[in-house]
């Protein structure tokens, strides 16, 4: 790892919308979830160099598994289903520190 | 970091366009850069799970240092200018695991 991370938790949501009939993270919330997550962490004042990003992604290859997201650096991957799912993630692993197990893949 | 990495090296090219008059990845080749690389690292049979990913992101919010890239879960943040530049992230870093400084931010 170089020097120190320019955010601290950079955040990864899977958008990607396929027509292909696999499975893809955009028709199961992905949007929503983002878009949650990104105003969640801008009210609690997290956002930015340092700290927390929440990004938009294309597709990161792991649909029968989707919707997915990936923190890094730490390389964690969640699962989730609705917005209370991305609310523990916030709270346990982007505040908190820790894995949330349940959600992990 | 957590058990061994999903992708050993994943890589996400800013592609966003802006149209508020800040500069933006998209104005500076970022979109051929990404299929370049997707290209090139499928060619050489480096994609896939365990391996390499190159991926689409949305603005990554270094604008003014664009366009750039970030290879996780080392997080080493790179701009380019051409596909060289391209080629040459990819020899040394991804493939050969070290960092290219001349184009590191």
């Amino acid at each position: 790892m170089s020097d120190t991370p320019y955010y601290e938790k950079h955040v990864f949501f899977c958008l990607n919308h396929r027509e292909d009939g696999r499975p893809c993270c955009a028709d199961r919330g992905a949007q929503a979830a983002q878009e949650h997550a990104k105003k969640k962490i801008k009210q609690l004042g997290l956002n930015g160099h340092g700290k927390i990003r929440i990004n938009k992604a294309g597709c990161l290859d792991r649909c029968e598994e989707g919707p997915v997201l990936v923190v890094y650096p730490q390389g964690t991957w969640y699962t989730f289903v609705d917005t209370q799912d991305i609310d523990e993630i916030i709270e346990v692993d982007l505040v908190g520190g820790k894995v949330v197990e349940r959600l992990k893949i």
